[in-house]
């Protein structure tokens, strides 16, 4: 692999206005509606190949005709959002004739390393195409022949309207491995799948690391104020999705609302969840006690704990979650006040369920991942997290020396109402 | 080091007011002022043991009267600073009584390795405060004293605003080794120093590193339209402080230009600048051949070159460059829009010294840092860098089983003007 080429062509491509990357994006949908029955055929191969993975496996290799108009609508919604490079973020009059402007740009080269899905392929390319960045995928093996056919569809529609090296395709682990080794010309990574995969990925480079490992997510009742609400809710985060990263783990009630266990517990059998204990409930209700609470089950199973007051609770999420998405159950203001302000997490939900944490729900379009980092971008990463800035000064031969000492009170620092051009 | 409790602080401060914050500064304020002579004395004990290191060095650790002065004016400006925390970036309604809403929010933990420039501290410290961080400090060795000292101060100054583990100094190098293993509890590493400490810790920690490892700045003649201020913006660039990160360590001349390069020379000889160049120049001018271009000479001494096109210089720039701050000279507009486009670097000047690519010159009150990474923060880095966001969404029930499959379509996704409240 070249990764210079794609470095240099980054450059480039953070250079053409948004309404080349617009054409650029429509060409896009245009092909993939035209070669719709190939795409399927390609699609084919991959599921013939992999008939004995599990069917929720399958059926995301699986590309349906709703899955493919899903992509064209897609599309169409990133081309009507507002370009996100080239905006001016803050424009100063340092002194007479002397201009500063902080101007979003496109971060530069990202690497993307997903699930067996061929819809997420081209859901990632657009999200890039439109932000600026040359894209560097690897998607899963499963789905090998769509992936591979889906990008010599965009690179063909592309050509000529972005540069070459805009999209790559990597198909094996070896270059994955290389990939992660050219820090001077890949910007991040955003690694979408297992919480070993993205460790792996986060201890093997230098390249910053954009994702989350896992997703450890609380309900926390705080007051039984409406107990169909409350079990609704709870009902929906944990098995709406059993193994999305959003979905709860663990449910930790505030001992005042003990009573309530016993309901929620039918409720939770009654939906095939099933419930691990602390010591407490264990015993009480002889079912298995949880031996560890920073566990992700991606399954219908749920650990429980009795928490003695709201402090506890939002302890207990900030030592055991993993910054993800938590929810608290309660009609209490201060709780409520107490709950958002104190869980150090990148979703907090009030009375809904965690599975809103998502790009397409927040209405950001579409999303590149969900991160748990603290910098950067967090929560469902959209476009917003894809880009970043440079500043700017104009000036007309200012020099330091004569704002240097006694003389630095020349600056005026005047925020001014002016977007950055020459 | 128990760096979990300062994990656990880093919560409480980020849920304090910003009136609490401010007086936190206020108070530090204050009390240099007060203690002012104790300060002195502190830093006269680092001065003894430090008298035989370089002048620039000494001259950075010792603390005049007007350097306290302008730490406590430093404080009172970022006193009246806005509030970069709760501040409500997008505010959303998903649906009738569902509503997201994204909040600034600190990071949490920051570690800031720093050199021996106790001005620096009281500087740092600030930063954090009024973005609401937990910091943990390690100056360089010689300030040790007066780090020590002005630690204790602030300590004293806070106690009862902000929580007990807001401020932590480390001693040694061994406690800082222990930091960056710490990565479940500390959120970011700002380094400032030499190339061989920041590439460290960039290679020996899980933490993100903020910083630049080093500064290959410079400068693009494209056009003599001015030969005085073509020279004076170089000589700046180069002279006001050769060792600073935004002094260039190249020159590019266009060919159409060459002429000019005699004059630039001689300027450069007055200016007490050794100048090497390409093997074009050296053979002319019988001076050294640059062997390699990717250099920080951080003294009087600079590389030159003559490039063909505009094209090749950016091409150079880009290959040689560390993404800190390049200026280009010229009076032809297609060549400005051209270089400030396609040069991927955090700060661009057109017609201006590249000694202005500072926090304070920026306006943005003072710096934690300067940046070249591509990601979260870029560029001299103030308060803006040091938060993040959360997202809240209200609700009243709503689960997600409700807005899922043909249902999506019940999303309003409305942008309101609102500021998160409970």
């Amino acid at each position: 692999m070249n990764f210079e080429n794609i470095k240099k062509d980054s450059v480039v491509l953070a250079s053409l206005g948004g309404d080349r990357r617009n054409e650029a994006l429509k060409r896009i949908s245009l092909i993939i509606q035209e070669k719709r029955e190939n795409i399927k055929k390609a699609n084919e191969t991959d599921l013939n190949e992999n008939r004995n993975i599990p069917v929720a496996l399958y059926n995301r290799l699986k590309l349906s005709d709703s899955k493919i108009d899903e992509m064209i609508s897609g599309i169409s919604g990133l081309i009507e959002l507002d370009d996100p490079l080239n905006k001016t973020l803050l424009a100063t009059e340092l002194d007479d004739g002397l201009e500063l402007y902080k101007v979003s740009v496109p971060i530069g080269v990202i690497g993307v390393i997903f699930e067996a899905r061929p819809d997420a392929l081209v859901q990632i390319v657009s999200l890039c195409i439109k932000s600026g960045n040359c894209v560097i995928l690897k998607g899963g093996s499963e789905a090998a022949n769509s992936n591979r056919y889906l990008t010599e569809l965009i690179k063909e529609a592309t050509a000529g309207l972005v540069p070459e090296h805009c999209i790559t395709l990597l198909e094996t682990r070896e270059n994955v491995k290389e990939m992660l080794s050219f820090d001077q010309y890949i910007d991040l990574i955003i690694p979408r799948g297992s919480n070993d995969l993205v460790k792996y990925i986060q201890s093997n480079t230098k390249i910053p690391v954009l994702g989350h490992a896992d997703g450890v997510c609380h309900a926390y009742v705080d007051q039984v104020f409406d107990e169909s609400l409350i079990k609704k809710i709870i009902i929906d985060s944990k098995t709406q999705y059993p193994s999305a990263c959003n979905s709860i783990e663990t449910i930790l009630v505030k001992r005042s609302e003990a009573a309530f266990i016993g309901e929620l517990m039918e409720s939770l059998k009654a939906a095939g969840v099933r419930v691990n204990g602390c010591s407490e409930i264990a015993k009480k209700f002889c079912i298995p006690e949880v031996s560890e609470w920073h566990h992700e089950y991606g399954d219908l199973e749920v650990s429980l704990k009795i928490v003695d007051s709201i402090d506890e609770g939002i302890d207990h999420i900030n030592k055991y979650g993993s910054g993800h998405t938590e929810v608290i159950l309660t009609d209490n203001n201060e709780s409520k006040i107490k709950f958002t302000s104190l869980v150090d997490t990148s979703s907090v939900m009030v009375n809904c369920s965690t599975r809103f944490a998502d790009g397409f729900r927040y209405g950001f379009g579409a999303e590149v991942g969900i991160s748990t980092n603290k910098i950067h971008a967090r929560g469902p990463v959209g476009l917003d997290g894809l880009v970043i800035y440079k500043y700017i000064i104009l000036g007309r031969g200012q020099i330091v020396a004569e704002y240097s000492g006694e003389k630095s009170d020349r600056f005026k620092h005047a925020r001014i109402d002016k977007k950055f051009s020459i």
